[in-house]
């Protein structure tokens, strides 16, 4: 007999060999139907696992957390099971489950499309009506190999497994690989959606094969899956590719290059609008902005140290005669020499250096995301020339600086994060242990001192300085880093930077790197799926839509508005197509336009303007000047 | 005896033989001493030749234009001989005169430099006091070498002549090879100035020896000398290349690489409120602004035709494994495929995409000037998409807007130039006779119709389309095209552009290529260039120094001036250092801002302010508030 410790610590024995199922059975039959799996002993298996030792066992409900990726798995393979009943001759390469859900990547015969989904879910359908045993069993290496002869992606993955026997597990005609556990037959499987058709390369190496994935998502209820379901499409609503297009703000186009965005006249005044808020901010607080090129050349990042530890991540070098340029993946080394370019006493510095400057960075095809990830990208990038001693008092001014952005865009779902050194590994970092132990506790204290709510990543500081970063996750779930300060120690000395000090020595300064919109695209991005295109009305790129309730009454009026709101600068359109005022409104709300002002003989008589804003359903009559200058106010007060 | 036909048309009869010199000696003695050289029939001759045939004579001045070539020719046979006397084992390379002097190509065994020149000016005065007569020969080839046999320059030059027997003139010890003519003897020449040392390679190819070029120019009076180095002194202020860096408008450095521009501070405020300016025209014009990537695909630039015309003037391209980028010469093709991206209707025409748009080309180091050709520039870049029937009405707004930024900049000085096809070559051409018959004409209609005076330049147009440019001239002698219209038939067909017409039948739009200020860099180098530095108050990166009489009592008042004065966006700076007043004020002058603000007790006192603008020498005394509205219009109006 053997002891087996419950959950609540109680104690019960039972016969070597009964199985897991049967041991729930005798505690509660209602429970034993709610369990997908079990834990024992700190792993989870299968509920027909045979007990043989003593242990801790706890049942595993399927609507408990860690039933997820059971259910997730074993849905994978349901799916997998269909595909080989509608695609005969299919291979079958991996299925894990993931995050929120499964995949599996199959090479089919023929090719599918999002299109085919419901056709494999019906087939899933049936095998979960069929409610077919799924048992587990081992096989030796050879047996294993020779059962799954004709499918060469499963003889890689067996020849992979470390251990003379394979895990196998079987549910009626369908056999897979597999370590488990699984839910104990296929009628367990319910409230499944597949998602989507993707291409991958057989082990994420893009010399393999290109197999294809279909992503799919399993669920304890059909409530947790509609709440999911529901989650998906509030992203894909928020996902800023998808707001791109329809708002018209970025485009590609495969002959220009993939990953080079296109700006389009939307979004170029978003872009602009941007540029002219963060530059003048920046402006009032002694910046200095300047323009340096695209490219340099190669011995300008030999110099940095990038040609040595970053080439693989930049453009191919353009070879010439007796030199060779490359595009930029940063522009620290331009800003460098600048600074060199003239001397400087301790009295001049700080000196901060700004740019929203283009780089280029070659971002494998896969990796590539909207405006989120591209191959050109232009950095909201600044360097701050320093004395030690000013290093707390200008982390200080940079943090305050994000702060007060964050506050101006509303954004709240943000973490700071400060990246300090791995003590136990100092030879991994530039510099002495004192200046590290110091200006880490410089940049502690002074977020401390502002109350601003951070976490510290040990061993996560660069190799050249500590930093501080600002995290967010985006609508599609990818976390990016938004704004980032951090301390340099190292390019200084490269360049051999200098200042001349109080007693008349050369001596180098301190380098802060500072990116507060970070890069532009991406912050648009973040932006726009923070907003979901309803853009701070200062930033969108028509302000007003103006519509005469009959061109033939109305017209001249409304041109008249048209035109006292363009001489303010406000971005106001006219709809005077001959359609239904109801269609225009319509078409004004779902282009996201702030206001819509309808124009009919109230207003002509009056004088007035009659608008609703974006969003809301009221309307709302007041004079032209009033609206004039609310509108002005907007654009001055970039709100 | 000769019947020789004077300028006066009388005819004069001269023993064959009698040398020109004794001719004009016979018609007036102080005529003769006037002489610098002949024109014998049409042709430049020695005063020394001997008539030989009948024939026209005109004896030619030193004050004559058309002696300006030989005196300049003769000073630069001088400055070899003084070089051969200072520097022995010199050898010689050309030395012609040219359009405002001449120059000398030396080997010379030791390195020199301007410092050089007062030394060898003072060598060539001895050889003027010495008047060694000029005397010239003629040698058979092999002479010739056998004479030059040490110089391998010279040698190379005189296998080169077509002709059995090669000209020699000699002065003193000193002999060249040269086709003449030259004046009689060395005290001849006088009026010189030696002007800079360069370096330039033998017979201009990059891949021949580097020889130490000598720039002199020589007058027929000291007063027409005078003149000359007045005017170059001048040109030497208003180069742009002098004013950027003293005004710290922008900096090259051979790490980054040659021709790649650095904006600093003062360049990038000034850059910035340019694209503002123009692009605010613009927008208000009907213009959408976009911003596209600094590369492309080169299959893009196969699409357009630059791959296959244009390659040699690219930067070389970045080979990937399957793909190969290229940096952008231009942005049309760019702005294609976002025409092409949507579809358009006839009544969507014109659309106008505009860009600051960021081009590259691989200009060879000798051509690189300042920021006036550099191989990475900014171009005020647009494509207009029209009907065929909006051509000359977009036609007309554009040379408006030409006509308008240039009245802006007060420019007046320039020229605009229509280029049209050679109708004897249509080949050469794209499209057919009757649309370039059309457009031709209904650009010189536009012109017309406009009053702008143009000239006409046949066979110039491009082979897509004719155009009409807009010339300057810089203060360093360069003809630069500042703006420029081209109509482009090609493009759209490369592309396959269309949009639906009236018939809803799809059909190629024509596309309009037009710069307005062209490449921001040359424009801004024409700027400095035409103003000497002293922008326009609205540009001018600083735009007022305040300067308090003494710190002690006056600096309060000066700090809550500057608030003002920031606050409302004036760009203002505080000279609060410990230096004489006066020094302060001339400093602020040289480095050209245009208000300065002396603030002392008066000032304090009646909460006034004291100001003088450059260049005037009356201080004006005005309120507070009287001086920010005039700033604030300054910067409103652009002015």
């Amino acid at each position: 007999m053997l002891k087996i410790t419950l959950k609540d610590e109680s104690v019960i024995e039972v016969e070597e060999g009964k199985l897991i199922i049967e041991v729930a059975k005798s505690l509660s039959s209602s429970l034993a139907k709610k369990c997908a799996v079990a834990e024992f002993n700190g792993k989870l298996v299968d509920l027909k696992m045979p007990l043989t030792e003593d242990g801790k066992l706890d049942l595993v409900t399927f609507e408990d957390e860690r039933a997820f990726e059971v259910i997730n798995h074993s849905c994978a393979h349901l799916m997998a099971q269909a595909m080989n009943r509608l695609y005969p001759g299919t291979k079958f390469g991996v299925g894990p489950a993931i995050e929120e859900g499964f995949y599996y990547d199959f090479a089919i015969p023929e090719a599918i499309t999002n299109e085919d989904l419901p056709k494999i879910e019906k087939e899933m359908q049936k095998i979960v009506k069929e409610n077919l045993p799924i048992v587990h069993y081992m096989l030796s290496k050879a047996d294993a190999k020779a059962k799954f002869a004709s499918d060469k992606y499963k003889l890689e993955l067996i020849d992979a497994i470390d251990d003379d026997m394979v895990g196998i597990y079987e549910q009626g005609e369908y056999t897979d690989v597999c370590r488990g556990p699984h839910v104990m037959s296929t009628g367990l499987i319910k409230n499944f959606k597949l998602l989507s058709v993707a291409g991958a390369y057989w082990r994420g190496d893009s010399k393999n094969d290109v197999l294809t994935r279909v992503y799919g998502t399993c669920w304890p209820t059909p409530e947790a899956l509609a709440h999911h379901l529901e989650v998906l499409e509030d992203r894909k609503q928020r996902d800023h590719r998808k707001l791109g297009k329809d708002m018209q703000i970025f485009m590609f186009d495969d002959l220009v290059g993939r990953g080079l965005p296109m700006w389009l006249p939307n979004g170029f005044i978003v872009r602009r609008l941007l540029s002219d808020y963060i530059m003048d901010k920046e402006y009032d607080l002694g910046y200095q902005h300047v323009m340096t090129p695209s490219l340099g050349n190669v011995e300008l990042y030999k110099t940095s140290g990038h040609w040595a530890h970053y080439k693989d991540d930049m453009f191919p070098a353009m070879e010439l005669d007796d030199e060779a340029y490359v595009l930029r993946p940063m522009n620290c080394p331009h800003h460098m020499v600048m600074f060199r370019s003239k001397p400087h006493s301790y009295r001049d510095l700080p000196v901060r250096i700004a740019e929203i400057a283009n780089d280029f960075r070659f971002e494998a095809s896969g990796a590539l995301t909207g405006i989120e990830r591209t191959r050109a990208f232009s950095q909201n990038d600044s360097h701050i020339f320093c004395r030690p001693d000013q290093i707390a008092q200008e982390f200080k001014a940079v943090t305050k600086l994000i702060l007060d952005v964050y506050k101006d865009f509303g954004f709240e779902k943000y973490r700071f994060r400060l990246s300090l050194r791995d003590k136990e590994n100092t030879e991994k970092y530039f510099g002495n242990d004192e200046l590290w132990e110091k200006s880490e506790n410089e940049l502690r204290n002074v977020l401390k001192e502002l109350g601003v709510d951070y976490y510290e990543a040990l061993g996560e500081a660069a190799f050249y300085g500590p930093k501080l970063d600002v995290q967010v996750r985006s609508a599609i779930g990818h976390d990016v880093t938004l704004s980032t300060i951090q301390l340099d120690y190292q390019l200084p000395e490269r360049f051999e930077l200098t200042y001349i000090d109080q007693n008349n020595q050369k001596v180098r300064p301190v380098v802060i790197h500072r990116a507060i919109l970070g890069s532009m695209d991406r912050f648009i991005a973040f932006l726009l799926e923070e907003t979901k295109g309803v853009l701070p009305v200062w930033l969108a790129p028509v302000q007003a839509m103006v519509i005469p309730v009959n061109n033939q009454f109305h017209l001249d009026y409304a041109n008249e508005i048209v035109e006292m709101l363009r001489k303010k600068k406000i971005r106001v359109k006219m709809d005077d197509r001959d359609e239904k005022l109801g269609y225009k409104i319509r078409e004004a709300q779902m282009k996201k336009i702030p206001y819509q002002l309808v124009i009919g003989d109230n207003e002509v008589k009056d004088g007035t303007i009659t608008y609703r804003q974006y969003g809301k359903k009221e309307q709302v009559t007041v004079s032209k000047e009033e609206f004039l200058n609310m509108m002005v106010a907007f654009n001055e007060e970039r709100k």
